[in-house]
């Protein structure tokens, strides 16, 4: 489509843009990141270490910030663009206009398995093979791929799309517009042992897992349910892949977990929180709203709202990064504190000598301080 | 059933508990946490940091421990109890009274795919899609959950359950009460390539895993087979979710591995050892009998019989305690440590110079230390 | 097979070995661990801590470096041996002579769904129950394995083999040679959301995921697509279980990614880069070429070629394991800081207080350093 038309689908004031004038409203056919764009391409720049490129990129229109010096040469280059103060949200809002993910159509594979007592919504697509076992209930919109297996009394909201392998236990309560990525394992026995004199002994676990609306789970990440009550991940929240979230887990609205995250039994997470790729929760961690941690950190007790932890333990990012400013040094400052201990011998043997010389030649101590100087 | 019949059922004393005496004989219709728990909900108090609950539980009876002043609280708030020197082991005994675990009925389903080779014991459970492969030997009362693939020569115990979508590589060995749950891979092939000039060669692994008896694997946990020789779980351990154990691993009895462990090829576990979440173990390492480690430590080398270890790379827990404590203080160290040196610069000059006078004055010293004043 | 065959079929040169002496050419029937080795069994030792293995092994075959000892001591224990600068390469090219790894029969399931609009090559096999979708291409010798799920216009190169539960998504492109194990999840929509005052807005992912040629990807193994531009794997690049790789991460030939890697997004890897267990990579890192990072190590930043980094974040070895050694003495040298400035003050204290009666006796100082002594 022609820039204009772009502008016009996006809602973009002809103000925030350079797309109007003669020669400056060229065809888009796709999108690219901003190094790799060519001629048709639409890119976005969002300042930073990404600015520089403006001088270089291929592409025909950008979207670039509201940055005067981007703008003008970007119009200098003779590249369409349009201004945000978010480019990236924007670039997110135009991508469906060039790419529809792919989705299989509306229907049941006549090899899908489906128990009779399941409760089946409107305009669903259910893929080969998928086994869908008794009381489950699936709403309408719903896209299953093949190959996934529902265990008994599942519940299944609106518009949700499970990806192929993966696998939804018993009781578990999926929510609308929720996305289930490949091989995911939701609602599985909680990981419930309990020591005796015979070995370890199994807690069964009666618990449900939920996930409530518009939730996403990354590839081969397991959520499990606990022995009583819940585990549940708020609204809107996004797991990435190979996550694990233990029983008893509680998130709340709008929380991202990246990849291989792992959280223990029995954390409660606020609202707005980030976790870094590879953070570990440990067991009853408490979080509070808009926490953000660094990957890799190490999560334990109460983390106050608004924090920005790193490290493990975690520590403050400011006091962590600048601890591990300071460790590469240690082998110094350990080798710093020997040779003050030795210059300290020798000052404090100096001073004894000076101190004797004195008292044998009789000169007396005016001031004796608090910790006085030993001369008598 | 009536809090009574419930003590019976679990062989407890009625001198352990208060549950005959009238108006506290309660019907009790299900289990909850003790925070959460309502009317007719049994729960249980494991003392410490939850014996508060006690002021506050809507649970119709509790498990407590031996804690006279938590069983006085009780029968003051008109809750029946029990008492036991471990309540979390005895809530464990009586989840199965309100709740058992979904299994499918027995039998096969007519899409399973069943090699004519495979011999099937009694009363087995096998679900739809499931592939089962050549040579495969399943025991008495084994549950198969659908779309389980099992390659050739593979050995299943008595009442084993394989939950949906796991796979179970050739000539694997997975002894009697073992559960695997879903996604899990079994007995893969290692990770074994040998650098060349012309780059990776693939060492084949012709070796096998054994699963003793009662062995639990979390969902989407790995457990690969060697290239020679066996990766071994000893009997009871139990693995968590996303786990991966790599070739000729080997535990012992009661070991328990928490989410996303990690084993490099060849590591050696004694009995009873607790590795925490994210817990790394480096090539070759020797774990001894009852070791913890504490969650993300990294272990390498040799660790002692009933170590408990914490960081990475690992340390006693006392020793990582003590030094991630001061970890944080590391700045005001460096700083302390600079400041330090500028004194004892200044300390060393007015040394000098004192005695630079002494000397000039003809002030003689009287003792001439190891180190010495410097002055002749 | 005698020992003079198996050097024969492994084309080593009689001078290199000891096999054709009377007495010493045993029948060879197995592979096995040096330790575990019994009569029959041929071994390899490739010197370091196994080389006094040699004492008490129980195999009839060795392949030992080109080291005397070794090579006297197994001649004069009556074991056979051959000679090479690389015992480990040449056993792995010696175990296919004992063991092939097991490979179902060419052909096509009849439970397996193919699209009519599927190109498939010569010689496939495609086991039960794979569901391959449109547009896909697989070529000559290409082994799908039961249960294995392709989505719409995926290539798959010539003798690729995917295991069982394994999932590609659309668009995928898989190189030839390559290996998929079991439920790894490959091309699947990056972790790719964008804040927005409404919560997280999902960022389509329009990119594809490619694998060149030779690349094996461990079991339940998770690698994304981008939303726009690709994500990359090199050639002959090997990753274990449970990896991660993020949106548009690129690797390059001869990688080797250990288990529970994790490549957040935007990375960029050299060739000949070893990561070892639990590595974690920040979004947009660049590794240089042949750089080795530690188990667990947090990469970040530009990471220059040649590199062997440690910790988190990561510092060259040498750096971090002469930091690492004294970390644990951190808590004494706290307390040693603190002994120094109590001692510096008391110095301070001695010297004020000998100024002061040098002052008042008159003596006069003669050289006046930087610092001064304070006495006029």
């Amino acid at each position: 489509m022609k820039f204009s038309e772009l502008l016009q689908q996006l809602g973009i004031d002809h103000h925030h843009s350079l797309g109007v004038k003669p020669g400056c409203n060229p065809e888009i056919t796709g999108i690219a990141q901003v190094q790799q764009a060519r001629s048709g391409s639409l890119a976005y720049i969002d300042g930073g270490k990404f600015a520089s490129t403006i001088e270089t990129t291929g592409a025909s229109a950008l979207i670039l910030p509201l940055d005067e010096t981007l703008q003008a040469k970007a119009t200098e280059r003779q590249i369409a663009w349009m201004s945000t103060p978010d480019p990236k949200l924007l670039f997110a809002k135009a991508v469906p206009l060039f790419y529809q993910p792919y989705r299989p159509a509306i229907g049941i594979h006549p090899t899908a398995i489906i128990d009779p007592s399941v409760r089946l919504g409107q305009n669903v697509s259910i893929g080969a093979y998928t086994v869908i076992q008794a009381d489950v209930t699936i709403g309408d919109g719903v896209c299953i791929h093949p190959q996934v297996v529902i265990y008994p009394q599942v519940q299944i909201g609106d518009r949700t799309i499970l990806h192929a392998n993966c696998t939804i236990h018993e009781r578990t309560q999926i929510g609308a517009d929720c996305v289930i990525h490949s091989g995911a394992v939701i609602g599985a026995e909680g990981f419930g042992f309990v020591p005796s004199a015979d070995g370890w002994v199994k807690m069964e676990q009666s618990g449900v897992t939920v996930l409530e609306d518009r939730v996403e789970v990354g590839c081969n990440t397991t959520i499990d349910r606990p022995a009583v009550g819940e585990t549940r991940i708020g609204h809107n929240s996004k797991l990435d892949n190979l996550v694990h979230v233990g029983h008893n887990g509680q998130t709340g609205e709008n929380c991202i977990m990246a990849a291989q995250v792992g959280l223990a039994g029995g954390v409660q997470v606020g609202n707005w929180v980030i976790l870094g790729g590879q953070v570990g929760v440990a067991n009853q961690t408490r979080i509070g709203d808009r926490v953000q941690a660094g990957a890799k950190a190490g999560l334990h007790g109460t983390i106050e709202p608004g924090s920005v932890m790193m490290g493990n333990p975690a520590s403050p990012y400011k006091t962590f990064l600048k601890a591990s400013a300071v460790y590469n040094r240690l082998p110094e400052m350990h080798q710093s504190l020997r040779q003050l201990q030795q210059q300290m011998s020798v000052l404090q043997e100096q001073i004894q000598a000076i101190e004797a010389v004195m008292v044998v030649e009789g000169l007396e101590q005016e001031n004796e301080g608090t910790h006085g100087t030993g001369i008598q």
